[in-house]
């Protein structure tokens, strides 16, 4: 330890602009923020806390504001200098109970759940089920063909695809979409195919987008294993589905993001942001998605805290509210971040799980985006002894709206294996994290975020 | 699929020994081979067959020679041109009912397993517990001061370390060598913290050993839970424990090497070898310890032959006997492929559980191992797209014996940090294996099968 401080202290007064590589001592530094995080850290206990005390937490919910209070609690506990918030109005919507469904004349449920953003049915439905693997298809029929029917998405998550988010991106556009679709042609309500790569009968919901000057419509995801059964009649005879749902729009509500930060020593007008998303899905405990990203980010300034890191920029860690419908969080944060003049030198989002780390993937505006990427890049001989690799690719949804103020924007990927087996789903609960992966992530974001500290970009 | 089958063709027939790199081709097969095995592999299913239908499975049990006829049966169905066992002698040892104890006087039962190849207690035996951290304490001690007493070894895994594996090597000692070495003091019996990264109540079995001429003596595994009551207790007053096991020794009993495998077109006498050991420990089902290993090892002929793909060299899946307790399956198959004159290129391992892939190690000796090597270093950019890498390490304590063959051993290396918490335990069950990881760790290891049949070594 005296080593590393030593070694900081001349960082700190030595460097130039002139990005020095990573040394020896960088990686000592490294190795003491994991043992430090993987032996003392408070990430898993604070995704306990979250998930149990406040659970699933829709924007506009009590469940929101309890998790804003608990977070603001371990933020301070994390040892930031300072923990505030920051209102933004979010479209507010309640699911009810949820969605209950039944084929005409047959006693047994399906397990199906209400889409974010779908309206009720106002009492049972009933209609024929037709079915569709595209949107497309829908699109192509004429006018008020699906009038007193009910529209079912069936294209499968491609499970044997490696990339699990490509599999999830190449079937996700039924749930978007889908609703307003095939309500325009006249469907009373949609069903969807729940995104999942775990073959199961948990279905599994998130957000149905409806334009502007369209009523939002109907619609519930169902289970992999209810999708086919009801494929399996349908290829033999017409199927007539009943659909309940309690879906409410609440019309505009107010959220909040959730900050806490550590003041730079030489220039805290710079800031390097580390986040999750605070707000969830409300089937389940938001425990991956991304209850991990908050405790991790959290995580970030508590361990830098422990080692008595005096950080030359500003380093803040930001719970974004609303990713889950409509990004108010995140676009609000960029807005006060404008107006203020802050300048984002880096924004580090959590926002794949709590699984076992991969790496880092980077994006950014065409301006800095060569010159910063390379200068990450050289980190990642130090980052590869915890087999973390640096590369191009998608960042985070909520700090997306930071590209255009020259912010080197970079995700945080874990192993995405297990991902869709939990995503908006009843199972995403602090059970279903391994303490020790959930840890080695935030360690991993705390090292890049140290490293990017002592040398810039 | 035409191009890949063409590629094939003409790398059969025009490929000298000098190593070309992969070709995009490759990558194309290798897409196949993970898009089948996700879609379509057998080795999850085969292995809730082997964990539920033969369970854990020691050496000379009847469980095992269940284990040996349901694996002949899914290598036959995987496509193996033939299916045949290898005898060997192994130590038999059987835990009886599992062991309990308690502290004198109290009521409460703690978690204790029998460790393997130790004796039994023959009836309770109660005895004063002596705290110890490391085994060269007590191998300092006088002769006999240990008389009448249990030793209680109680050094951590050290779960600070990033490298789960390190963190078991620095434990271990304490559970094979603790319980001879206090014997040797006089002690009755000895009891060892579980190795483990996870804090629970669950104890963690494996053998310890004893030097020819030391009879064995008994000892069990505590949970980490009462391993820390003990040592808080101990911290206060004497504690007083009772301890029975009921483990016996059975002599020599017979054991099975299980082995499958695809006849070379070209060399047929040339093996490449794939393996894992289909021993496991009694207390849990042996499901990542080392069912994972067996499965994705059969996986690697399915796919192949599935594919059609007519490999060069002989493609071998050995399920080893015994490597829990003494590797005479290991043994014995490096002394027949001696005998027998045969040429393994290649042999791949893999007994690191049934997690998400993160690459392969390699090991050999001095003649070939540069080489060889160097060769197989030339695949890793094939294999980098799915985040693989190639790496100097230990192979496989099964193929370990192919060593002054002149094989280049090689280990698979899923993710470690889960690893631990299942390890000769109860909890190491087929629910606790993910079937996506699982079968892309099958697929992975049939993805370098593949290269180095094309292309050699």
């Amino acid at each position: 330890m005296k080593d590393t401080l030593l070694v900081l202290f001349i960082s700190l007064f030595t460097l130039s602009s002139a990005f020095a590589q990573p040394k020896d001592k960088d990686a000592l530094y490294i190795k003491d923020i994991h043992e430090s995080v993987l032996s003392a850290g408070s990430s898993y206990e604070n995704l306990r806390v979250l998930c149990k005390e406040a659970g699933g937490r829709l924007a506009g919910s009590d469940a929101y504001m309890k998790a804003v209070e608990l977070t603001k609690a371990q933020l301070l506990t994390a040892g930031s200098d300072s923990v505030y918030t920051q209102k933004c109005k979010a479209i507010g919507w309640q699911r009810g109970t949820d969605a209950t469904a039944f084929i005409k004349g047959s006693k047994q449920s399906l397990s199906v759940t209400t889409l974010g953003n779908t309206a009720g049915t106002d009492g049972q439905i009933c209609g024929e089920l037709v079915r569709f693997t595209s949107i497309d298809a829908v699109k192509e029929l004429k006018d008020n063909v699906l009038e007193g029917k009910i529209a079912f998405f069936d294209r499968p998550f491609e499970s044997s695809s490696v990339n699990t988010f490509s599999a999830y991106g190449g079937a996700v556009d039924q749930r978007v979409y889908g609703p307003e679709v095939s309500a325009i042609k006249g469907a009373k309500a949609a069903i969807i195919r729940s995104m999942t790569s775990l073959y199961n009968n948990i279905a599994h919901t998130g957000v149905s987008v409806f334009s502007e000057g369209q009523d939002p419509s109907p619609a519930a995801a169902i289970s992999l294993d209810h999708a086919d059964m009801l494929s399996k009649i349908l290829d033999k005879e017409t199927v007539e589905l009943c659909l309940e749902t309690h879906a409410k729009h609440l019309g505009e509500v107010d959220s909040y993001n959730v900050i806490g930060e550590i003041r730079g020593t030489i220039s805290p007008d710079t800031v390097l942001l580390v986040g999750g998303h605070l707000d969830s899905w409300d089937t389940g405990e938001g425990a991956h998605d991304d209850g991990a990203g908050c405790v991790q980010s959290i995580e970030v300034l508590e361990v830098l805290t422990k080692l008595n890191y005096k950080p030359r920029y500003t380093i803040r860690c930001v719970l974004f509210a609303n990713e889950e419908s409509g990004l108010a969080g995140g676009k609000k944060y960029a807005e006060i971040a404008k107006q203020k003049g802050e300048f984002h030198l880096a924004a580090l989002e959590s926002d794949r799980g709590g699984f076992t780390p991969r790496g880092f993937t980077c994006d950014g505006n065409s301006t800095i985006f060569q010159e910063k990427f390379a200068a990450l890049n050289a980190y990642e001989d130090v980052l590869t002894s915890y087999n973390l690799y640096i590369k191009k690719g998608g960042a985070g949804a909520d700090i997306s709206p930071l590209k255009d103020q020259n912010t080197l924007l970079i995700g945080y990927k874990p192993d995405s294996q297990r991902y869709f087996d939990y995503h908006h789903a009843s199972n995403d609960t602090f059970e279903a994290v391994n303490e020790r992966e959930l840890k080695l992530g935030a360690a991993a974001m705390a090292s890049l975020i140290y490293l990017i500290d002592q040398y810039g970009l």
